[in-house]
């Protein structure tokens, strides 16, 4: 009997799995009978956002985090599928840190090459799921949430590729309950021009404070404060930016800090992270784990120890991504088709604390990306997924981040050489600091500016800009 | 073997169904296994409000679309229950239109008394729900939130208690993706001390939109627009308000209107209502209705018509609420129990089309009123729920309608007479205009003042408002 594979997400990682058995189809090798359940109306996962906060207009959890103007905040070289490259899809080289609508187009282009999209079942979100020790087999329901019909369908192997970075976490904090102004996660951020001439907390340290405080700051924000609970940041932020220890309690709209100080503030955005949630899958199937580069139970990050029909994408924390989530699709291609043969459960197990053990004395991001380089090395050997320079990757992710410790406005004014095609990012016409226009029309037909006069501002502003700016 | 009941929920419904068989334990019944899954850590629902927006503390969609200052916006007096006043909880008269604080204090105080919190299971939402036709059983997969560990339990019958005002219905709106201000749903809304001077759109006409808009009011905005789609609601709104008829489209800050007219607008409430949505049940046993005073297939309002086994308490459009529900959990009790004989499923049919035909002819809200007020009657006749003057409460609704259309910001000052005690409400010692601070203590011990100075605001301010008022 053909294998049956179902695939929960189409998002950057599900469709990695669905180009995987693509790619091997094309190379002559019989493909399992696949079915993909995508809750939302299109494939793209975070890259497909939404102007929506908390429940999408069919009352499920808003999947993306992504905000207007947000561009992409790591090279787009560190991530560059090993088979399809920028220059196939855009026909000439771009910069290196292109915003939202660019990568998604570049995502898309991919899986619209080859006839993938048969496989996804849209508007559809899985409910339930149960495995039969006996049989083998896994029962998923699912909700059709155009007709709010439930069907069950059965697999022999299960791919979860619903992604970690789309339920916040979010702590309490004493007082916050009648702060009189806004109040949100960073899932719930959308865009910065209302902060113009605004008072901002951010009460975290990672990815989120940064971006969206350094946002805030580009659409005139007057006062951006981040609240670290270990250990600041420390780039260099503009005047307008200060970091400050942990928030204690909120009385009114006054925040006080561990050290002492109080500031008021008009809007504090939570940027306290993500949690690993499936509620779709029963616990023993459920991945428990903090945001890390390794989690626990996963044999290669991938495989589920307990139950080896089970496969996770992208439950890692990234610094890779879209290629990562490729070698995982192509690792977990070829374990469910027998290609790859497993070791036994406690060979498994001693390879999984070989990888926890190292983790556990990284030493700093250096060295975490190298970690994931490696990690990324075992998965590529094994398969026929395009290998590629993984060092010059990570010497590319260490360029990244001492670029940012430099400069945290201009990093993205950077250009850095593709590893697969070799070719040098171009200067983008626009300093991302005066970038006020992130669509795929002006990114790609932009005029050229001369980058260093920084006064194209004025001509940058798109239509839905244009009030706001008028009002300042 | 003892009867098995499932309980989903433990707000004012799922409450009303332990208050129910607790009544019958009293007078000497044998009482079921119950069991209660309620997915917050408190019980009330609705009534247990949070500062949260989105998703909660456990990634859970939050519950209540409540919000700080939120006062009732309907006659106490209409939802006494028959079985515990208001002068019994309180020990003395209290005012008509309390704040929700008051009547969260007032809704546990009756299930505080008896022992029925042995019964729910907090912190544990229900997942997945399948019926064996053979068995006749129900069985539902629950997950504790706290641990993560979903575990199934068996049930002979199974009421969903969840309610239909948590679910946001939110429409899709041209350019509304660009809007550069806030954009929430009225779920999502939880104060508006931060709209002082600013201009806000409500999308909608129905409550939300009204009570929503005049807590704006009341906080000082600007200017406040409603926009319905079918009818204005033609309240004598103070200057700050207008109605206008759908928006067609947002360019940037502007919202263009059906009528051609158009405004700059700093922040968008989507009032645009709620869905019923029930991810836990598969679709056979889903009720998907709009929101109306009597959805079909439920006999009675809470019987399943293709199975008898479930019930469903609260589904309807509410005139009535808390004694509502009593009535509703005091007939699924005798249904379960079998003290009440289900006619056959033709005539139960031909029951729900006779009121679904009434229902079909109502010429105004007066006959709405009277509608409920009939469904009721036939409920309490039907079990041993305390009989009152339901003729009575029909009246106070009708005089409450009036009272807004006369004064839709004074008519939370008005006070009605209890038809389960007899006593007449007290004027508050603060205009709800001027009401600043709406805690239990100051409502109950606040100091006493002039109805009709209006000059009480000053020292009607909590602590947590000040920074607020001093900063404008």
């Amino acid at each position: 009997m053909t294998l049956r594979v179902g695939i929960i997400g189409a998002g950057p990682s599900g469709l990695a799995q669905l180009r995987a058995f693509e790619s091997a189809r094309q190379k002559g090798a019989a493909i399992p009978e696949i079915k993909c359940f995508e809750k939302q109306d299109d494939w793209g996962g975070q890259w497909n956002n939404s102007w929506r906060i908390g429940l999408d207009g069919h009352g499920e959890p808003v999947h993306s985090s992504m905000y207007r103007h947000l561009w992409s905040n790591g090279p787009k070289e560190c991530l560059e599928f090993a088979d399809y490259s920028f220059d196939e899809h855009f026909g000439r080289p771009i910069s290196s840190f292109p915003p939202r609508e660019v990568l998604f187009d570049y995502i898309k282009g991919r899986v619209e090459k080859s006839d993938v999209r048969q496989y996804v079942q849209f508007n559809t979100v899985a409910r339930h799921t149960s495995y039969n020790e006996t049989t083998r087999e896994f029962t998923v329901t699912v909700e059709n949430l155009k007709t709010g019909i439930t069907e069950t369908h059965i697999f022999d192997k299960l791919v979860v590729a619903t992604g970690h970075f789309h339920v916040p976490a979010v702590p309490e904090f004493k007082g916050i309950k009648t702060f009189p102004g806004e109040v949100m996660h960073a899932h719930d951020f959308r865009g910065a021009e209302r902060f113009y001439g605004k008072r901002l907390l951010m009460i975290g340290s990672s990815y989120s404070a940064e971006d969206i405080g350094m946002q805030a700051h580009k659409m005139g924000a007057a006062a951006i404060t981040m609240s670290y609970r270990s250990n600041p940041m420390g780039y260099h932020w503009p005047d307008t930016t200060v970091e400050r220890p942990l928030v204690t309690h909120f009385q009114g709209s006054t925040a006080h800090f561990s050290d002492g100080t109080h500031d008021d503030f008009d809007a504090v955005v939570l940027c306290t992270g993500y949690q690993h949630k499936y509620p779709f899958l029963p616990s023993e199937l459920s991945l428990t784990s903090p945001n890390v580069l390794y989690p626990g139970n996963l044999y290669k990050g991938v495989v589920w120890q307990q139950n080896t029909n089970l496969f996770y994408l992208g439950a890692q924390d990234q610094y890779y991504t879209f290629n990562m989530f490729d070698a995982q699709a192509w690792f977990a291609r070829d374990v469910m088709t027998g290609v790859i043969d497993l070791p036994s459960l406690t060979e498994r197990e001693a390879d999984i604390r070989h990888w926890l053990d190292r983790q556990a004395a990284l030493p700093d991001h250096d060295a975490e990306a190298d970690f994931q380089t490696d990690y990324l090395r075992e998965l590529i050997d094994a398969t026929d997924y395009p290998p590629f320079d993984l060092d010059a990757v990570s010497q590319l992710f260490k360029d990244w981040m001492r670029h940012k410790h430099e400069n945290i406005l201009g990093y993205r004014d950077m250009t850095h050489r593709s590893v697969i095609t070799g070719t040098m990012a171009t200067q983008h016409h626009t300093r991302w600091l005066n970038a006020m226009d992130d669509s795929l029309e002006r990114y790609l037909h932009g005029t050229s500016q001369d980058i260093n006069t920084g006064q194209d501002i004025n001509t940058d502003t798109p239509e839905d800009l244009t009030d706001t700016l008028a009002a300042r």
